[in-house]
């Protein structure tokens, strides 16, 4: 098994994270889509305020890494990876708002509806999701067709009713009917699983790899986000709110179903061992060159924020 | 100058939205992308209140008869068409919230954050908005990728920053700071106007035309969308809620600037017919062929509702 040690990976992930971070920036630039037409400027500050905040940027990392496992275009994977930080970030502003997680606070800054209005955070949100699709079917990002469509269709059906979306609304659900141990798996797996999951996957189908590296990565992104939201639901136990940065404790406080409210913390750190073992045995197949994503797995399993 | 009359036109844009309604009926049913997980019900119905409410389907109409015009695929034009009605439903359900216009009515039915609440509102939104893109890029969409990517990339460019959503954005400015006439022509032709150039657009590529049948059709959704968005503000004044399903005297009450309030409905009349000659001088080159496309232009500028 082959892994980078945790501080050499941990100052990989910060460069990444700067690259993806100064991308983003420029893509939501002064010039963003303004060919022809006014600009709404508070639109763009608040798309801007929900996307550049200093994130880990995990999910165009996994596109970025899956893509270089393959071989494959790593201008397009950044771009690809840029477009699903968009889409990811338009579901935290949405999912902060009022009417939804109510949340003021987001990675230590105030949520975009608190900077802005509400129907700002609504637009900048629906408006960073519709980017994404620009994104990824736009010249500038160099792929045959058949490849933009795949990742279209995935990402599409990651975020939508299927995945995200209806895992948020099935969340919601769930504050008033507590669902099973099998519901909370499900709702969790669309709600978190289905983008990190759409990370992993995207690198193969961007360098064009057969059927078979497309389902091992596929897979690969489903463990890691069953590993990702477990640690999550660890943390919202045993962390405070300076270090993570948003408001910690708010399962038990709403009554909220978490695997770790059931089974206990010792249990979910065994667990999360076994799905680290899973992610790099899923790899084995691609040696060496697998090296960094077993690391992310590693990572993502022992996240302290 | 050929165009059918107003009743037979009518008859058969009523028809035409029948199918229309159908289609997304069927679109948006038991099995939507539900195949290996939960059903969040009350997001699905919710989806389905916010674009099953026995509109007129113009979009879908103008996608259809601009691929007629060109012989596409009817059955592809048909999907395209659902997948635009389900954004425009999408920008209807989040315009309605409290946090914009603040709606309690749309087609004389409650909206979609009464009838549900408001973070399903905004969720189903999110969700057909998602959906869109998935329809595009679907393969039951029987369409080379090639030309799958040109209408991914319009379609989110019509509904993005620089149109739609930018165009909201705008106009929710424009409720404190009254914009120019410039200004005021700019935020209609992104908020309404970008969605019916796109419908208009969208048949010469789902057909596989030459730049400059995209270029003319693209100038006749333009012009389609002034005539729409001047009607608009006619009926505002002159309609009632009980005609209009919705409520009315909404401009004037928000002192909003329109281009009626500031020139009167002679104007706006006078406006109305320059712009059929427009649309249906563009249309010359296709002859007898272009009869439909240009009674819905006819259309367009003298609806009742």
């Amino acid at each position: 098994m082959t892994m980078l040690d945790p501080a050499a990976f941990d100052t990989y992930l910060r460069q990444r994270a700067a690259e993806t971070e100064r991308l983003l920036s420029d893509l939501l630039g002064a010039d963003i889509r303004m060919d022809e037409i006014a600009r709404p400027h508070n639109l763009v500050s608040a798309m801007r305020h929900g996307t550049l905040n200093g994130g880990k940027r995990l999910r165009p990392f996994l596109v970025s890494e899956t893509t270089a496992l393959f071989s494959g275009n790593a201008e397009a994977a950044a771009r690809v990876g840029a477009a699903l930080e968009c889409l990811h970030s338009y579901s935290l502003i949405h999912d902060d708002l009022p009417a939804m997680d109510d949340d003021d606070l987001r990675r230590g800054q105030p949520t975009v509806h608190k900077a802005f209005t509400e129907a700002t955070a609504i637009l900048a949100g629906d408006s960073l999701l519709t980017y994404a699709f620009d994104l990824i079917a736009a010249p500038e990002t160099d792929l045959p067709d058949d490849r933009k469509v795949q990742l279209v269709l995935a990402l599409s059906r990651a975020a939508g009713i299927g995945g995200m979306a209806g895992g948020q609304a099935l969340d919601l659900e769930a504050e008033t009917t507590v669902p099973d141990e099998d519901g909370i798996v499900m709702l969790q797996a669309m709600k978190t699983g289905a983008l990190l999951r759409f990370a992993c996957e995207a690198g193969p189908v961007i360098a064009g790899a057969g059927s078979e590296d497309r389902q091992r990565l596929r897979r690969f992104g489903e463990v890691i986000g069953l590993a990702f939201q477990l640690a999550d639901d660890v943390l919202d136990v045993t962390s405070d709110a300076t270090t993570m940065g948003k408001a910690t404790g708010k399962d038990a406080g709403r009554g909220k179903a978490t695997l770790v409210a059931r089974h206990g913390i010792a249990w979910a750190e065994q667990r999360l061992d076994a799905l680290v073992e899973e992610a790099v045995a899923l790899l084995a197949p691609y040696g060496e060159k697998a090296g960094i994503l077993n690391a992310t797995a590693r990572f993502v399993a022992d996240r302290q924020n």
